[in-house]
Formats: C-alpha cells, structure tokens, sequence
C-alpha cells in the first residue's frame, strides 16, 4: 500500500488493515479498460458520462458464455475492486463535504472491503472475445472486476 | 462446498472454482439477521417485503463510527457475501426462467464472486451497538455483510 492516501484532519483510522486477515477470497474475473488514470480521472460517474467517452470491460476468456443473455441497451451493475484504495478508514474527511463522514455514509473507494458498484449501460458486446462496452466509468484503467448483474427496478430502486 | 447446489440440465461449470484462487480478500465486517433460513427464504427482495418482515445488520463494534451522517429512512446499497454458494457456473438454469442463460445476466447467488447487491431502507439506527435495521432483505439469517454505501440516483439509477 505504498501509494495509499494520507488521514486528513478529522480522519479516524482503526489501526489495523482489514486486509490482512480475509475472511473470504475474491478473485478477478477481468479489467476495466477505462481512459483514466491518476490526474484525470472524473470524480464520479455523471462527470464521466459527460465526457461522451465509454469504458470496455475485458473478461478472462473463461467467462464468455456467463454474458449469455444480456442485450446492448440494457443497465447492469458492474462490482469492481478499488485496489488503491485504503481498508482501515471509519471517518472520512472528502474535499467535496463540509466536513468528516462515516464511511458507510460515503461512496468514497477507501472502505473495509473497497469493492465499487456503478450502474452502467451496455453499448455494445462481443460475446466471442469476452467483452462488454459501456457508457461510462470513473474508474483507473485496468481497475479489476468482481462482478457483472442485470439491473432490476424491482432490486435495485428503492421501494415506492 | 458439501451442500453446494447440484448442476441442473443446461448449466455448464468451469472445472475449478474461482475461490481456490484468490486475488484479494474479503473481511466480513458484520452479519445480517434475517427471519429467513432454508427453506422459508422468500425467492426475492419484493417477496421479502410482502411479509412485511424486517432485518437487522449487527456490525463489528471497530465500524460502530463508520454509520455517521446515515439517517432513518435512507436507502442504502447493502452488499453481502452468499457463503453457500457456488462459485464455477458461467450457465444456469433457474427454475423460473424458461432455458439456461449466462450467470451475468442473471441475479442468482451463484457466480464467481458471490457479493449479492440489494437497496434497502434504514428504518433504525443505533450507532452505539453498531446496528442498523432495514424495511427487508431475501437472504438466510447470519449472511456475512461486505459493504454499507448510501444508494444515490445519479450513480444506482440508469442513466435517463
């Protein structure tokens, strides 16, 4: 974690990096292709999607039969693995709030388990090489993913 | 993987299960208690809300101070970990939908990150114990919980 934000004022960490002791084990099943990195990366995904400029989701070809099924056009969860982020924060000081926050109250990437979820929509697929276009995503290039769902009102709006 | 879920007519699995080979970890960072366990378990969150039964989610007291700044009737993405799940299908065959589809296009447990995403509502808060109720969840009592991150429309909703 060599490259990991510093604590900022009001910033509370709990001493340890959950991290280190996995309860669970994760593992990546493909990279986003995004055009940012560390300098020019949109803050969140509306400034993304005002770049005009859209992401592919490249998955290890192993997996190319799982995206049976989805349709250009249609929204999906995308679960990716902010591998910068840090694990121990509780309190958060963001430049955008006016002041610090807990972290499950933030979409902030630094969280015990930093995996990132965005509803993103389909814009083209190539179910023979394993890849997914999207409109857009805030994310480093080469961020890892961890999953990839159908978007369903029923699930995930909240109810009337 | 004892009581893992048998292969059905039309599913195809990978010949190894992705958690054998980790690439990052996941701490579970508390437990949902639900009324839910095998067998009762309602087949999805809106049946979950027509018993009008909620859940509560017990934290690890280390995030007690990470639930600042969330109020009482906020939606929240909760992300959990489906720990019986398995993790090799890339074809499944559910039984309400009529043939088999891609595990991504679908919303089923088993994938090969099994991290399940629901929005919820806050309906209690007590910081001090470090829970949080909510209005429903479709899941067995104990799940292991991942992530707590406020549902926000310009990022969970699709894009008009």
């Amino acid at each position: 974690m060599g490259d990991r934000p510093e604590i900022r004022a009001g910033e509370v960490a709990l001493g340890h990096d959950p991290g280190d002791t996995p309860d669970a084990g994760i593992t990546f099943i493909g990279r986003i292709r995004s055009p940012w990195s560390r300098g020019d990366c949109p803050k969140n995904i509306g400034r993304a999607r005002e770049t005009g400029q859209g992401a592919r989701i490249e998955l290890a070809p192993e997996y190319a039969q799982a995206l049976t099924g989805l349709s250009v056009g249609q929204p999906i969860l995308l679960q990716y693995w902010m591998d910068r982020a840090r694990r121990d924060l509780v309190m958060q000081a963001p430049r955008h709030a006016e002041g610090p926050r807990g972290t499950f109250a933030l979409r902030s990437p630094n969280r015990p388990n930093p995996v990132s979820v965005s509803t993103v929509v389909i814009t083209a697929l190539d179910p023979e090489a394993a890849t997914i276009d999207i409109d857009a995503i805030d994310c480093f290039d080469h961020t890892p993913v961890v999953d990839i769902k159908p978007w369903l009102e029923t699930v995930d709006a909240p109810p009337a």
